[in-house]
């Protein structure tokens, strides 16, 4: 490996809400991010393609040749062909991303799922290291999980694995947007956290600003200490099902920390009588996991997945760092 | 492979009550089906190579070579070893059982888990033939999941997946043995179903004894309809984990046929709001399923795994036909 690489790979995390960029160069060096609203309107994959056809010129700019691009998505996608048959936060059906892309793209794209591309960064750089069971747990507007068993992807029959966020947690409990009672996201996502804060005090906070007054705050309290219950009865039922030697925590509502994994892993200790509880962790690649993951598919579509061991663990960083270019 | 083959191996599935046996045949046709107690005292291994030894004679009277013996337990199994950490239904703890096994008997061993075992027959002879996504659910005494993603079995970190009977599917529901509230087991297992029943009328029925009355006793239905419910929300959430393309439910409680397939797949396709349920089958193989995935493992252990897509489906029988020769 040179020390002055002079190949790059691309990620982008298309989210519901914003889409994440990175230029990486092919050492693991992150040489931009940048976070903008995932564009709205008739042509997304046209704004997906001039996003890499950008960071590529940012890379020509800086004497690096753009080997690849990976680009990940909420959803439920065909890992073998690439189209998202349906992403509800982003309004796609039946979207061959992949091939729509490739044809706008100079560089070869690779396409895949946000919540398993950040599972694949946790178990390269995060809290999943070599680790060969392992279940990510992301915690954002909605909830997903990504799944790794014995050193595989778990994707299921129809790429649908991991969407635990509507798992009946509270049976006949409170309604979900799905249609259902007593999911999972009605109370521990980041928008069923405000949703049950407002109802209980109706004042509107986002889930950040109810983490933010726990102790000083009743119904703050209480609406977290029904959360992190749901997510620990989720995970006990998980860690039955499929034993992983670790549990990680990430998405946006890991930024709370040890509010969020203490009694997440009480929780799930108190609830497994007759096995040890595996360690709950908390993300250390913040919002960027996934758009890392993507860099790395875009790795391993190049040729280059031999390269990826010597990446270094990025250094946590406060959010605020984050460039936020549009 | 011969019209009259000459060699055969041997499957015992050691449960919590009867020990099942089969010698089969490399062209897979069962020549004698065995059930007797699982010998307690305190040489269990000594009595299960008597067990061996006395088919292998069999085999030999009938000219036949066995050039293989699986054996399959319930529990925590390391499958690298052989070595039985915990099976509390044989009150066996840290027991090398394969090494043992392995010293007393003189064709080569190989071992395995009951349930991962029945899933193995499943997707070779029954239910699941050729499927790569699978959920195999055990309603027995207990109940225990054998799950296959991608075509590979999911073991988990320590070897313990599946173990889904103590899911929380009624939190804060009655008191399970193991200590907790609302498990799987409590409402859903053999003797959850039987434990219900006799604490409403204070009169004791097995299982069956409940379905058989299913619609003449309201109670039987009553009791019957929460057992079904539970089912239906724990593969619920473990679609939703894991999007098996395909459900299959074994074990004694698969003898009520439709009066469990029905309102298990019924309630499991009323909790997926958006996306379709995978179909929940019985079955074929009826209790004699672990025993075939035994014989199937030892099979693959003598190189003869070829030989098994050979295999013929085993005819349904009534389950009086079962040779008890204890």
């Amino acid at each position: 490996m040179t020390a002055e690489p002079d190949r790059a790979v691309l990620g982008l995390d298309v989210g519901g809400t914003t889409t994440k960029a990175l230029l990486v160069d092919v050492a693991g060096r992150v040489l931009v991010e940048d976070v903008r609203p995932t564009p709205a309107g008739p042509d997304p994959v046209g704004h997906l393609a001039s996003e890499l056809d950008r960071l590529r010129a940012v890379a020509t700019g800086r004497g690096l040749t753009v080997v690849g691009a990976g680009v990940v998505t909420p959803g439920l996608i065909e890992e073998s062909t690439g189209t998202v048959h349906y992403a509800s936060n982003l309004g796609w059906r039946d979207l061959p991303l992949r091939s729509a892309l490739q044809d706008r793209v100079a560089v070869p794209v690779t396409t895949g799922h946000d919540v398993r591309a950040a599972g694949l960064a946790e178990r390269l750089l995060g809290a999943a290291r070599g680790v060969d069971d392992v279940l990510l747990l992301t915690l954002g507007t909605g909830i997903a999980a990504a799944l790794v068993s014995g050193g595989s992807e778990v994707t299921g029959g129809t790429g649908a694995a991991g969407e635990v966020g509507h798992a009946p947690v509270r049976p006949g409990g409170e309604r979900c947007t799905c249609g259902q009672r007593g999911c999972l996201e009605v109370y521990a996502s980041g928008a069923g956290v405000a949703r049950r804060y407002a109802a209980r005090t109706g004042v509107t906070r986002s889930a950040a600003e109810v983490v933010a007054r726990l102790g000083a705050d009743d119904d703050a309290t209480a609406v977290w200490a029904d959360a992190t219950s749901a997510l620990a009865d989720a995970l006990v039922t998980a860690t039955l099902l499929l034993d992983p030697s670790v549990v990680v925590l990430g998405g946006g509502l890991a930024r709370a920390g040890s509010a969020l994994v203490d009694p997440v892993a009480e929780g799930l200790a108190a609830g497994l009588t007759w096995r040890a509880a595996p360690p709950v962790r908390l993300t250390p690649l913040g919002p960027a996991a996934g758009c890392l993951g993507a860099a790395a598919m875009a790795m391993a579509h190049a040729g280059l997945a031999g390269l990826l061991a010597d990446w270094p663990a990025p250094q946590p960083r406060p959010s605020s760092s984050v460039v936020v270019t549009s």
